[in-house]
């Protein structure tokens, strides 16, 4: 039977904020991608988040961030390999302490926003993220950009693997995402973007901007968890999944 | 033999700042307190001073401490004892991680600073440390003020214990330190803190400021780090144990 | 005319964080007290709220707190009347250099949370309070609660104060807030609590949990942001206060 | 009579951390850039140095960097142009209620680190910090590398501008630096950066690394502060200053 696994970022709030809709998403998903209290998350949430994850059936990930809280860890900032692969062990190592009390097990490991955009196109900072979950526990999957550099070096280093693809997001040619600052770059259609994943996922293709029909590893699928219609659109994509008999599940 | 644990807070710098003088301090010890990036250290100082620590045969332990890198964790905060288990786990756990990629393993925990003080008297503060170090790895050592409400706790939870005492520091007749506030607190004079090290060790007892002889738990003795002669002193202390056929080792 | 100051704890948001529905409760306030980014609110908040008060004639106002964003600024800490004074001094400074940039300056000066309160009884720390802001700016207005140490060390240093007193809290017969452990400490009817304000602005007196009528000043009323009714139970207020004449403005 | 401004990073130490020896070269400079909290320094330090500055003669300066302590404020992040506004703002906001409460005054601004090395390149970075010095305080002075965009922007805001030169750095023939990657780009002989600081001093033109004399504006020296013969080569520098009758002094 195919399967697919669809992956969402949880456990952002921090302390007094409170950020996503993480109890209903949490429904709707196979993955879970925890904040670990660099650039979201604070350790209360972090335990939280862990024992939802377990109590639902959903792999639990880390997702690990650059040192920004101010900015969500969005802005780029000029790290070296080894600050990469020390904030990684950090950040892993914090999370697997909350998943081994609550009884659970830390799954798969995906950088946040800056950190997986800088190791997507980098290759010493996607080898350092690679070498350090490796060296804390060669069974952890680490999610990356279908086709990036991050991929390369997690296979490099013998770790298993998840080439993510986006419902939302437009693709070129050379299968990497249309940039946001260009038109079209967003799929604003549910339906269209179901649609991507459908035909991804089922034919392994997806259809470029410019018309063409490309090859595509689709793994894991990421849900964003903070948009208006996140949940909608995560059940109508679950739907349409079981219409078509794709399971939805962890790696 | 009779032997005893000599432990030293260490990796305690910062980014830009260097603080100690690990280096030297880590030849005289058997157990190192270290650093966890929420009082002191970063990342790249854990990993140094984990990767020292396993260099020189010297036990690697965890030093948790309350959030505020600004008072450097000494200033007591009012945190619940739910904060403080997950504050410890998220601690701890970062260290393992380090531990782990080096080729080591943690093998005690010392709450620092205010922390420390608040768990000695604090029944809950002090059964949610020991709660939260036996839920992740029961074979930890706890360390804490000998008699203090944490050596209770860590009993109480089945974890073994280290009770800790001071070279430089005298005690009442009820066990308890000799506030900082009161006149005879400290012994200035390194020679007496070295004799009463002595027979803490080899008698089981100090004498206290009033001049009486009481029982004492002494399974591990602080050196302070931070002085300008705490080198020296850990070189005199070392020589006394050797001369006395004290053995120092971790526990 | 009869006239009071309701103030209002705003710019309470943080990076990607949104906290408060500060531009509904804009409306219904006469003074404002902006968090300055110790215990909550960013550099781009605290401009877009100053922004905000000046355009809808709202006082601006610091809200100093504690160096704790993660705690919210709730959690006692144990801070020295220096650590204080210049705890204060950095943040008063920081918002009145917002305030210059659009226009405006800043008004007065309330603590937050554990500092309100911790400057509420302790005698030093308020005057440690009242003392930073006089040397800034002595026209500045020191808000407080009424009847506390702080107002005492504000008229002390020949700064204006404000009373502040509570809509919603119960109050003992020595005129302190019933404390939140007891029964009885809260107001959960609007109606009530309207009506305690009008007692306290008409008559200048407030009527016991044990049933006695006392004396309180009252200059302020604070007007609680976060909780899911602030903004209906904010114009509710401000209609009976219209209803009974009695004029909303800042000091 | 011939003069020239020497300025020097201070107040960088932190908690519990201390660096640099600013009360020795407090006595060699005329300008004192003072950091501010978000790279290195806290209210306690900022208070103390502006006190030293003002008890030396020293003129006051703010040193706002970007928020990255662990970084010490030397990793670009990639900020917005309003970003940065409000970060100058809010660093300088806070400097000035010291400088004011001690009695004196904030005269000038040098942006920090990465901040600086990225507003000399980046003209919307320039003018958001010229922008935002000039909202809150027009006769405030912009120190920026000679020859910079924050230069040029601090000139069309109206700024009085010190252009900055450095007496250990080389600089190629369109008077920028010799990037610290190429060989030659440093002086490591004392008299040969003393030398060239006499001729930048009292010609206005500098030897290149090529060998070409080239124009440069020289307004104000940077003294660095961290290295072991900081002080040495300040006193030395200061010694040759005098001998040639150049005055030191703040603009």
């Amino acid at each position: 039977m195919t399967k697919i696994d669809l992956n969402c970022d949880m456990g952002e709030s921090f302390g007094r904020y409170t950020l996503g809709s993480d109890p209903d998403l949490m429904n709707e998903i196979s993955s879970a991608n925890i904040a670990c209290g660099f650039h979201a998350g604070d350790p209360a949430v972090m335990r939280r988040t862990v024992r939802m994850a377990i109590e639902k059936g959903v792999a639990i990930g880390a997702h690990p961030g650059l040192p920004d809280l101010e900015g969500f860890g969005r802005r780029r900032m000029e790290v070296s390999p080894e600050e990469v692969f020390d904030m990684v062990t950090y950040q892993l190592g914090a999370l697997q302490a909350f998943a081994r009390q609550e009884g659970g097990i830390v799954r798969h490991v995906k950088p946040h926003g800056a950190l997986y955009n800088m190791a997507a196109a980098d290759k010493p900072l996607a080898e350092a993220i690679a070498a350090a979950v490796h060296a804390i526990d060669s069974s952890i999957v680490l999610f990356g950009l279908s086709g990036s550099e991050l991929i390369h070096a997690g296979q490099q280093y013998g770790l298993k693997t998840a080439a993510e693809v986006f419902a939302d997001r437009t693709y070129q040619e050379d299968g990497s995402l249309t940039p946001r600052s260009r038109p079209g770059s967003l799929i604003e259609d549910p339906s269209q973007a179901v649609g991507q994943v459908l035909q991804m996922v089922k034919k392994g293709t997806v259809t470029t901007v410019s018309g063409a029909e490309i090859q595509i590893q689709a793994d894991t699928v990421c849900i964003h968890g903070d948009g208006a219609h996140a949940l909608s659109f995560a059940q109508m994509l679950r739907a349409a999944l079981r219409e078509e008999k794709v399971a939805v599940q962890a790696l």
